[in-house]
């Protein structure tokens, strides 16, 4: 990679930021498909998020932003237009000009999810799901689920109102079943989704008791641990399919490249996304 | 060059910004010395000079920022502390968080010039000089000359008062003999310096005529033209030392490097310029 006067710039809002992955993953593609752009980290305070962004993007050859944590939700009011997950969510995962030069916004967590669902071998259509959790992803994978067709949705949170709010989003916008509830039920599940951060420390405990499960459940901690968490591991023992959070990853990538006008090279890495996969897990 | 989360962050902001050479220059001599920074060029317009610095030196992986025209002198106001070349002159080429958070910043231009005269066999102590443009590259290398011991300065500027100001900061600060003149004069000088934009457009005239001049003067037209500009052609048909300047750039390359922290790094540069040379050139 060369970079010149000349090079378009990207960048990842996040705090932290030093976890993040999209920087080795794109700047592989971008130089890998003869880009010439780069994509840099940037630490931004949350209560600098409007100001990083409206700065930003007053630069003409700043690209566009990926944001994370805790940047995906306070930016949303600087936004002239956002897609359908992002408007439904309050959450975007990029921004960039529009053809009027006014920002836009689009999230593609939900997608990236229901997509890993499809690698996996999993189709939503018709599916009963669980989510524990219903913040920012919690609430994107939702309504990603409800727009796929999911036949009943569940929605837990230690904070009552939050899930509540959540299936408030889903029944106004889609068929769906939708429903608060609390931890553990009876119901049997096709899904159910760990969407909080509870495992990101070794000494965490489950984030919800697996016991009532059986074997025909597909659990995915959307986590990205170094090492499985407890939740992955106490699936394994008992013998429930489980799925850590890099996949969900992975199919998001060639979402970003086609919001920013990399079609061809969007279209490339979707059609082999042997080397995104093994980027994101190596780094 | 991997650039990851972990990555610290150079920007360089100017406008236009697609002609800038540093982003070659400090991206290899980081990547040869494994040190895990990455510059890249921003198009930063004018009047958003102390936003854009400001916002992006809130960050706590933005390690510093390089400047270029036109944001050298604007920012002036934002900044706690400047080295005494920026003080005398109003400008800065860079800008770093000093120990206490706040921002401060430093010249080079100058020193580069007077190290640069240096590479060419010329020393400045005791010597006569006359400088053609008075804007912030004449006043940068004014301040440098007399810094060095320049026996008398002549400055001249088709806004007289420009000229007469540069004297007086010249005068307040050295024991230099400054004055400001008008062209042509019949002083003979030991160094006469272009630091007007005439030449940069293949159309231009002569910035000032050079006929006056003896073989023992040594003209440097600061510009860094792909091709000579008729300047320097004037001068080589003339039998008149001339250089243009890319050697200004060059030397000034390890302040940088020291300025933000790279020690090591710069003492190994500067005692061999060549490699910095080609890229300057190359780019």
């Amino acid at each position: 990679m060369q970079i010149t006067g000349k090079t378009r710039v990207y960048m990842i809002f996040g705090d932290p930021v030093h976890q993040v992955r999209a920087p080795v993953v794109f700047n592989y593609l971008f130089q890998h498909h003869g880009v010439d752009a780069v994509l840099v980290p940037l630490q931004v305070p949350l209560q600098d998020s409007a100001k990083f962004v409206q700065t930003m993007m007053h630069s003409s050859n700043a690209a566009g932003l990926w944001l994370t944590i805790p940047h995906k939700t306070p930016i949303i009011p600087l936004l002239e237009r956002t897609d359908r997950m992002a408007a439904l969510s309050g959450a975007v995962n990029a921004v960039r000009r529009g053809p009027d030069g006014r920002l836009e916004g689009a999230l593609f967590d939900g997608l990236g999810f229901v997509r890993a669902l499809a690698h996996h071998g999993l189709e939503v259509r018709g599916k009963c799901a669980l989510i524990v959790g219903a913040g920012g992803a919690g609430l994107a994978i939702a309504t990603a689920l409800a727009e796929h067709g999911v036949d009943m949705l569940h929605v837990a949170d230690l904070d009552a109102s939050k899930a509540q709010a959540a299936v408030q989003v889903v029944e106004d916008a889609f068929s769906t079943h939708a429903s608060a509830v609390t931890l553990p039920t009876a119901t049997q599940y096709d899904i159910v989704v760990n969407a909080t951060p509870i495992g990101l420390k070794p000494s965490d405990p489950l984030p919800f008791e697996i016991d009532g499960f059986d074997t025909s459940t597909v659990v995915i901690d959307i986590l990205m641990p170094k090492s499985p968490t407890r939740l992955l591991q106490a699936c394994e023992r008992r013998g429930i399919r489980a799925f850590d959070g890099h996949e969900m990853l992975v199919q998001q990538v060639p979402d970003y490249l086609r919001y920013f006008g990399h079609d061809q090279i969007a279209d490339a890495v979707a059609s082999d996304l042997g080397v995104v996969r093994k980027l994101i897990s190596s780094n």
